[in-house]
């Protein structure tokens, strides 16, 4: 993946899957170029990780406070740096990765809960798509190569939970609204974009053991995000606008 | 289904499908026993049409502004009529009818007209039902029938566009995000509500000719309306949680 995608930016990357894919991108032997590592809190305990990566990688990570997604913090960040970062060759690979889980069901899901996860999980990768897409679209420019590819423009959605329709008999109590519209989201940009050959996927990272998914998970953040990063390289036009998991395995909407 | 859905609050009730489906629930030869009609301006001329039917019919129709979906303003109107309206025979029918069609694209529509169609179309739903569960799980005990129905409670949805993960490659232009959560929210209440004897269900009207489907529609608002009334009337245990169009026809997910 490094060697192909030169230029990252990844939201939600001071923990978690985050982390572990800043990581796994800049300790590959084919690290990336430039990664960009978004949070929302740089001070706390909870970026400590991210700060000691970012200082041993000094010239290919830089941290960027990315605040509560108001259009107003991304654009006032975005003109004054990322332009400047990514340069003509544009932004490769933009990895939206701040997805929140809520759980609970109608009954016990309150309005300004369930308005946060919007916020989080479908607004927030819809925002900075569109902020960012003058730097997808200078790297399709700038690829001259024809398909899609992560080397080329690609957005890459991970996904909360398994928002899909065909298995909530199973999953209804993690109440996954704001997930199957984060698929949809995905599908409408896939059909909007493909003249610009920019790559949309959502990607499932499996029940992996951290905050988020807790104790009981299946896999470790390691295993979920070498096959994410196994996923995201193979990706062509042919998987534009998928739903796949960790392992390749196709998701059912 | 008159004959059958003794108590029915529909909103969104003063033009388009809602006002139609007041006039044939009230009109027809099984008229419904209590009609709650509510909608957000009362005054406007834009509720004249809905006015006139309550005057001809003040014994059924009862008009109740239902202001912008706050949840204090549902709870106030809500433990001050609904409760004494319907009784302890509760509440039969829930026909959510509010919905916006967002038209546009990522790249065209802004963030504030996506968190609006969401509050329309889905928290507007979703809290709705909340509060009104308790008649809704009133109407189950006082029918004393087993199985499911729209003459037991029911809630039904009225879909504003095809939020359809199968159709999304002609009908991304219209970003239908917010309809593929409602198609979620009444999938994981189905799950949830099935032990209660609730059926949840989401309808398409077709592609009608009213203010929201434009002059360019296939069929007028009664025929819609005729058509998702017999629909209504038919659903069982069979189709809770279906998505189904005016003429009975399975739509994809």
């Amino acid at each position: 993946m490094a060697a192909k995608a030169c230029s990252v930016l990844i939201t939600g990357a001071n923990r978690g899957l985050g982390l572990e894919m800043v990581k796994q991108m800049v300790e590959s032997p084919w690290p990336v170029r430039q990664l960009l590592a978004c949070c929302r809190d740089l001070d706390g305990l909870r970026a400590e990780g991210l700060r000691d990566l970012a200082k041993k990688h000094p010239n290919v990570i830089t941290v960027i406070r990315l605040g509560e997604y108001s259009l107003c913090s991304i654009i006032l960040f975005l003109h004054t740096l990322v332009g400047s970062l990514v340069g003509k060759a544009g932004l490769n690979l933009l990895v939206n990765n701040t997805g929140v889980l809520t759980y609970g069901t109608m009954q016990t899901t309150s309005t300004q809960k369930m308005q946060a996860a919007f916020n989080t999980n479908i607004m927030g990768p819809m925002d900075v798509t569109k902020e960012f897409l003058p730097y997808l679209q200078a790297a399709a420019t700038a690829s001259g190569k024809p398909g899609m590819s992560c080397s080329k423009p690609a957005v890459v959605s991970i996904s909360s939970t398994v928002g899909s329709i065909a298995t909530i008999k199973e999953m209804y109590s993690f109440f996954p609204i704001a997930s199957a519209g984060l698929n949809m989201l995905t599908l409408c940009a896939t059909e909007e974009f493909r003249k610009d050959e920019i790559l949309f996927a959502v990607l499932h990272p499996g029940w992996v053991r951290t905050d988020m998914g807790g104790e009981g998970g299946a896999i470790d953040a390691p295993e979920s995000v070498e096959g994410l990063l196994c996923m995201m390289d193979s990706l062509t036009e042919k998987q534009t606008g998928a739903f796949l998991d960790h392992e390749g395995k196709v998701m059912p909407w």
